[in-house]
């Protein structure tokens, strides 16, 4: 099989450069990563035991030893391989036959191995100190903007082992809140503004994802409401992770919360979603998924409920779905506290 | 046309999300953006002059939409659109012929208004500052990590006006920086080291790139002598970049200071790329380029000599091409100092 995704490379590989694709062959024959010049001596360190080819077009040139080495039959990445692409391995494959194989190391890194979860255990551990900190020392106030806060929050996650953050971090206050993918501003948080944080830390390349809303000084009644709401939504959800189960039925737990009080418009996007060297993969939670739940997979859990110029709200947690066998509620990384605070 | 990949949506429409497609008719009829539902509010914030579709699988949407609305060729970008995606597009696009129309936009992107050039250059003064700031402070001295460097000089673009960062610092010292692409790691800067920096500020949503590598506290004869080897092929490169010049003869220039001088070997990558709203852009500058340089496009020049287990010497500048009837020389817009700078 060709892998050219560069996740599911990493995945299998361990190599981290940006150029590389990956021959694995089913007999006994030791796989080729290949990568450009570039990465000759990070590729030697990241990956000593796979045979190194060097070439700019790495997917065409492996594709080539693939014909070259006998293959009659070679697998590809159709959901990663471009149209444009294919032709060019078509063209390097001459008379070996290209299969698809979509998803098949997605499906592999769905489950995580016990060092995975160490490392999104670590990197949630990062995202929960640094929030803690900011929310200690004052950070969420009337007047900072919601840059200022981003900015503070993930350079507490680096002063708590974070290597980097794990997406776009979304702070967003005020009507702001009701913009689910919010990029921060110059916009200053206000008194009684819901203040929604979604960010997350990168540790040894695993991914964290959390989202705390908070209410600043002052809460009025509806937001009360709207956030015991969401709360109640998510707990459905959290309950709804057993192995095994109907991916849309843990979506529908927590929709069928929010629909029945009336705001089902409002919540528009699915449950959660698997989270591990991306930080969106499989499996998704949501009405539309197809397949169950498996034990080992570390998935988010997020309804959320947004009203157009007036405020939102989201609350996410990142979780190991535990083992059929253990009886085991999911272990809970993301440790912040979800009661409504104000700050 | 049906546009699909995110980044050239967002140069045509303006829309930041990360799940969008664009249809653009040749006639007068109006351009429809289609989102899903966590985007509406922003999408018609950032958009708010076209059609708005919300459905989550949004380039199958709008296949369907413009077969529904009679369009007979449907260009579709076969560079973005992978194997299986091909297959949801015909089966929505229905009699609608599917046409390829690979890089059309790129093309469109690869030359710079001056709004984006300005864009550019203030991602650029914004690096320029934070590294003149790192180097006053003595940011780079013995017993520092390649780490501390990284997040210092990070820190310090956030205060000189970046909004993020263009793509993982490099901070490679010692024989670290012989690997071109090294991620930053917990060893320590010493005495004697080569320390080299290749880093970038995020502005309004365009890229800076810049190398810099310096050395500590002193300079042994062959640093010397491969600083300045890099430092004639860079300003070769430079001296090479007129509108009309073909791309693989700029890379020469430089490459030709390098191999002559015996070292062509380790100069592992090509000369440079274009740089915008992607930190690899078309043009790419490399020996095996097809193609011209097109006046007002923005490109790097970033030759580099790499000995394994030594260490290695990047230099790299971020320039506007001239316009051909102004006779003038591109316009530096990383003005940091390239003179060889012991710290």
């Amino acid at each position: 099989m060709l892998v050219t995704d560069l996740v599911n490379v990493c995945y299998l590989s361990g190599f981290t450069g940006s150029n590389a694709a990956l021959l694995v062959f089913a007999d006994e024959r030791n796989p080729v990563l290949a990568t450009d010049g570039r990465y000759r001596t990070q590729a030697g360190q990241q990956a000593p035991d796979l045979d190194l080819a060097i070439d700019r077009a790495c997917g065409r040139y492996l594709a080539g030893q693939a014909a070259a080495g006998g293959v009659r039959r070679l697998g590809f990445e159709s959901h990663v391989v471009t149209v444009d692409g294919f032709d060019a391995l078509s063209e390097a494959a001459g008379a070996t036959e290209l299969v698809r194989a979509s998803g098949t190391v997605e499906a592999l890194r769905e489950v995580k191995d016990p060092g995975e979860v160490a490392l999104l255990r670590r990197a949630c551990e990062a995202a929960d100190a640094a929030l803690t900190d900011l929310v200690a020392h004052g950070g969420l106030r009337p007047g900072r903007t919601e840059r200022d806060v981003t900015r503070e929050l993930e350079s507490l996650m680096f002063d708590h082992g974070a290597d980097g953050v794990s997406f776009e971090t979304i702070v967003a206050a005020g009507a702001n809140s009701a913009i689910p993918h919010h990029r921060p501003t110059d916009a200053e948080l206000a008194p009684g503004d819901f203040v929604k944080i979604d960010f997350g830390a990168l540790v040894g390349g695993y991914h964290s994802d959390m989202t705390r809303t908070f209410v600043l000084e002052r809460a009025a009644d509806w937001q009360r409401e709207l956030y015991q709401l969401v709360a109640a939504a998510q707990r459905a959800g959290r309950e709804a992770l057993r192995p095994g189960a109907c991916l849309r039925d843990v979506d529908g737990a927590a929709r069928r919360v929010i629909d029945d009080a009336g705001y089902g418009e409002h919540f528009s996007h699915g449950l959660g979603h698997g989270v591990g060297l991306q930080i969106h993969e499989a499996p998704g939670i949501s009405a539309a998924a197809a397949g169950t739940l498996r034990a080992g997979s570390v998935v988010t859990v997020e309804p959320g409920v947004y009203l157009p110029g007036r405020g939102g709200v989201r609350i996410e947690d990142t979780l190991v779905v535990a083992d059929e066998t253990s009886g085991h509620a999911p272990e809970l990384l993301t440790q912040f506290p979800k009661e409504l605070t104000i700050v």
